[in-house]
């Protein structure tokens, strides 16, 4: 507003890396630079970029960029701002702690790099007092990270729950929409490019649980702690489950769920990634294909919801662009800074992770019984034993000489105690191997 | 993160207005100060109130407030920041604009005074370089101005589409859950609370209007101009359209909608809010009762979509909290302010706004005809000769001696074209007088 203090240069970028989401961020400035300085007030121009491969073909264009030998060169360079858009672990971690140490801002798109390091270089950060940017790492074509930091900062955050890696949910998508198998399901997502040569990180729930634990950190203001996070994959959901879930109305969708609770003097968070089954009608539940979609709930405004694009390289770009412009003004007045986490670094406060085992919850119980009179009494006399009560119950006709499939929803309980219902209903003879339990979850308006 | 130089005593915020969204800024602070605390590093306080009836009963504790006989007082009492709840324009106008002109941050929740007075308030805010806050103003429980302002200020916003007034949507939910007529929802809304006693800002879509223009403002980075919106609204609907809807697979829902197009050297918007037939698997479609649900299209990010409450003390108080939390922080360091319309204010560009005559889209033509042969034959025809296709039609058999109702979704047409399509229609001697026509929008992703 003081328009006479005003720095009216470009904003010199150095890239680092130039991946899906670097050649996003060339391509996206190129095509909207005179809309963004239209509220900037300057232009962002990449003036710096290390890359990989320089012969590599890529789709943006470079002319008028220095192209460094090293990413070190970049960072070591005349540029204003540092764009970290390598991923993993080394050399992405010395390379922001080096630009910090240099006074430089960084924008990174590194989930893993925040969530598994993130308290070392936000501590690095606030005793240089240098902006750190990572809208992109969670959801990238959500801005979702401004939303929880700052949109409703007003709140108690009491949980969230998100649809945020879209490659498991564009497998169980095809499994649910055409009753494919996990296998065939992950063959098509890479053939398609949606997964990875090696799908660990993505359908074992790795990568969704990097982005629940920065979620988490800035929702309830606790330290990061990635190995906080308990983590199932969606390999073990058969179509099967996926088609019973939905005949008792219900979707499968792979959550990352984080809750909040105080009790008894003690803080204590559930940080969870999990194959979920989301009652039909539920935003969450309709969100398919590669789209990403997070519930936050706040004690003041109830639910929210937000839905977009978790990858690709504008969308990526979109929210790093974003970072660059806060950046930007930050530069302009550093004493105005958000919190990193949205929190004040003396007020982040530890909270006990919950394992699954100490988690309550809503389940899902798929069995394979023998076709046999008293078979629903014996079962139902376990769980009643236990206090556990059916919500639901689904037995399909089996065809002759073959076992039933029986499945149950039951009530809110301590995964403690389903475990032992579980014990004792596999020690019945009648109930053969290859039981299946997923959680279920209810949301509240 | 300089924290010597940081102010920690408490915010002090001077209240106009003690109504519902009042009240609830008072619970949450007080239910949420120290989790606020934690997030900005001081307290903040409400210090003074001024409010109409101070005998009236209230859900929240004064104690502590100094009452006021007047707003003015107030804005002129030893505060920090001016939080106008008050509604209306005048004396909420001269309020804000006298704090402005005292230098004190304004909060205002009031989307009437910004969408019809925004360009002289932030003129005047400008001069002085005062913050000016207005979360609340658009569907209190979404943070959606800071989205569109800050989250996607990497995107050249193409269009955004929203259901935005939660009155509407009420009515429209229960019309079609129910089968139930447009007076008879109206009548239970009022009842409920949901409506006012006259309703005319709520299902005539004005203050949708005002909510439009605000975003379509800080989409685009144009003047506010509410003028400019064209506005139908939601009374005319019958149940027998909301129902014929349904048969072609869309649901009526009452949104607006902004585009921005540039063509022949000339920038022109869309601002328009009316009855909207949207695709049943649309995310827009499925947002029902009071919520709002808005999706904004970036070319960048492609389509995000954002839903919560539209309404409600305390998820409108979250908004203006938040906002008083960024007023904080912009009191710390003045310089660094994001510009009130996300862009700069000599950025700001005029575009023309298109009447209804001028814009395209699809329709839904519903005509009562005689059920006679070589109706269809001749219907046909004129929609052929004006160039117009037909998508869907659908022709339900009516009873003995009775007339049949056709339903027609056309091409995406100028509005000129179908108006004559309309009239050629009408002055078919087997048309009878009576039809309907809604738009029809489909979205991308």
């Amino acid at each position: 507003m003081a328009t006479s203090t005003k720095n009216t240069a470009p904003l010199r970028v150095g890239l680092l890396g130039l991946g899906t989401v670097g050649q996003g961020v060339l391509r996206v400035l190129a095509q909207n630079g005179d809309e963004i300085e239209r509220r900037l007030g300057r232009r962002i121009v990449v003036s710096h970029i290390a890359m990989r491969d320089p012969s590599a073909k890529r789709d943006c264009d470079l002319s008028g960029v220095t192209i460094c030998a090293t990413a070190a060169e970049v960072v070591a360079a005349d540029v204003d701002v540092i764009a970290e858009l390598i991923g993993g672990m080394q050399p992405a971690q010395n390379l922001v702690l080096d630009a910090i140490a240099r006074g430089k801002p960084v924008i990174t798109a590194n989930k893993a790099l925040i969530a598994e390091h993130g308290n070392e270089i936000f501590a690095a950060a606030q005793a240089k007092n240098v902006f750190v940017g990572f809208e992109a790492a969670v959801a990238g074509g959500i801005p979702i990270i401004k939303a929880v930091r700052e949109g409703l900062s007003a709140n108690r955050i009491d949980s969230l729950a998100g649809i945020i890696n879209g490659t498991s949910n564009y497998i169980l998508t095809q499994m649910s929409r055409r009753g494919i198998a996990f296998a065939e399901a992950l063959a098509e997502a890479q053939k398609l490019g949606y997964a990875e040569a090696d799908p660990t990180f993505d359908v074992e729930g790795i990568d969704a649980a990097h982005k629940l634990n920065i979620l988490a950190s800035l929702a309830f203001g606790t330290p990061l702690r990635f190995s906080a996070v308990a983590t199932e994959g969606i390999s073990q959901v058969l179509p099967q489950d996926i088609q019973l879930a939905q005949e008792l109305g219900y979707r499968i969708k792979s959550l990352g769920i984080a809750k909040h609770a105080s009790a008894n003097g003690e803080d204590t968070v559930e940080l969870r990634v999990h194959p979920t089954l989301v009652p039909v009608d539920h935003l969450l539940a309709k969100t398919d294909g590669a789209l990403n979609a997070i519930r936050v709930h706040g004690n003041a405004v109830g639910q929210t919801v937000f839905v977009g694009k978790g990858a690709g390289g504008d969308a990526t770009a979109s929210a790093v662009i974003a970072d660059l412009i806060d950046a930007a003004r930050w530069l302009a007045a550093p004493a105005q800074a958000v919190p990193y986490l949205g929190f004040g670094s003396s007020a982040l406060k530890e909270a006990r992770a919950l394992a699954f085992a100490e988690i309550e919850s809503a389940y899902y119980l798929r069995l394979k019984v023998a076709d046999e009179p008293g078979v629903l009494r014996a079962i139902t006399s376990i769980l009643a034993d236990l206090d556990i009560s059916v919500e639901a119950i689904l037995q399909k006709e089996p065809g002759e000489n073959e076992d039933a499939t029986l499945a149950i929803i039951t009530s809110q309980i301590p995964e403690s105690r389903c475990n032992r219902a579980l014990e004792k209903l596999s020690e019945l003879t009648f109930v053969r191997a290859g039981w299946s339990r997923l959680r279920v979850e209810h949301f509240e308006d």
